[in-house]
């Protein structure tokens, strides 16, 4: 069998995907090279752009890998506690959190270059990528629903946003290196305490949605 | 008058940490060439090797500078509230938040230069610049001692950096293009929001501290 020129293209395309993708979970952005690239899903230099408009674009491609794995890793957090009860909500907004850190924790590198990855010359981001992660903040609007039922769905959006941020910026910090990295079991206890404070104040958290939205 | 070679290498040092901080200021990091610098700066490549041990080092005096900024930013945030309360240290919090905000909006190129400079091969910080960076916590401990009096040096300290990293996660996510960035009045209602509920959680906020140190 002979493979048509669609299916070459779309195997170099996985090819080039994959040896970007094996380039920065292990060394980050800044290693990636169009040459060595080339070399390894072998093909010319001038080839990678036939494929994709331009570096940004594969890039954009691993990172929305990198979404997928953390998407699939908050999304298997489930709760200890009955659910329906503000305490569950509480304990998923923890375990979310937790889990972030973990995530974070591991995969560092990837992590780090999803975050730092700027686009070149003000360049627009594709849909299907602003999408996948958008799709981040959704897990953490389950529990919202319970803990503030009232809450309608712009203001739950944007209160989703607001303590996903909060978390990433305690892991962020947390784990950099260049303010002395903390140890995973103090984050944890960061993690949890602030979550549990920010959702003990539920009165003012109604307010961040209801004008923010 | 004849300058002596200390005198000429100071004002080398210093016309090179100009350009690099003009650059980085400008178009960010990733602009950042050797080559460049050392035409603006007016001496050989090769000459910042012998003022500088790498660029990593240059990098982090212009960083130093922008730490400087932020810390006179945050130092000029005064209360309204009478000082000594409860309400006044939540509202000294509230807008120590709000100056962050309003820093990295004006600042913002140099301000996530600041955060994306990642060291090469592993290199130590200098004490000069980690001894800055944790100036910044400090400006959170002082109200941090109205409304926790009991808490201890260490737990406060741990608890201040907690705080920091929520606020910046905020900022830095609410400012991120990749991800849609949001208007200035949203963030800041999401700022005051956060800050007041995690405040009004003081029993678990006590708890980061007390483990976490």
């Amino acid at each position: 069998m002979i493979a048509t020129q669609k299916d070459r293209h779309a195997a170099l395309r996985e090819r080039l995907i994959d040896a970007a993708e094996r380039t920065i979970a292990a060394n980050g952005l800044a290693s990636l090279r169009a040459r060595d690239l080339a070399r390894e899903a072998d093909c010319a230099v001038g080839t990678i752009y036939n494929v994709f408009e331009h570096l940004d674009e594969l890039i954009l491609w691993v990172g929305l890998r990198t979404l997928v794995m953390l998407d699939a890793a908050l999304g298997a957090v489930r709760s200890a506690s009955p659910s329906g009860s503000s305490e569950a909500a509480v304990d998923d907004l923890v375990r979310l959190a937790l889990a972030y850190l973990e995530f974070a924790a591991t995969h560092t590198i990837r992590w780090r270059a999803l975050f730092d990855h700027r686009m070149s010359e003000a360049r627009a981001l594709p849909a299907w990528f602003v999408e996948q992660q958008q799709m981040l903040f959704t897990h953490v609007e389950r529990p919202l629903l319970t803990l503030l039922p009232a809450l309608e769905g712009d203001a739950r959006r944007t209160l989703a946003r607001t303590l996903f941020s909060a978390v990433h910026g305690i892991v962020a910090l947390g784990l950099e290196e260049k303010l002395e990295s903390l140890p995973l079991p103090a984050l944890r206890n960061q993690l949890a305490g602030t979550v549990r404070a920010i959702t003990a104040g539920r009165v003012e958290l109604r307010s961040i949605g209801s004008a923010g939205g």
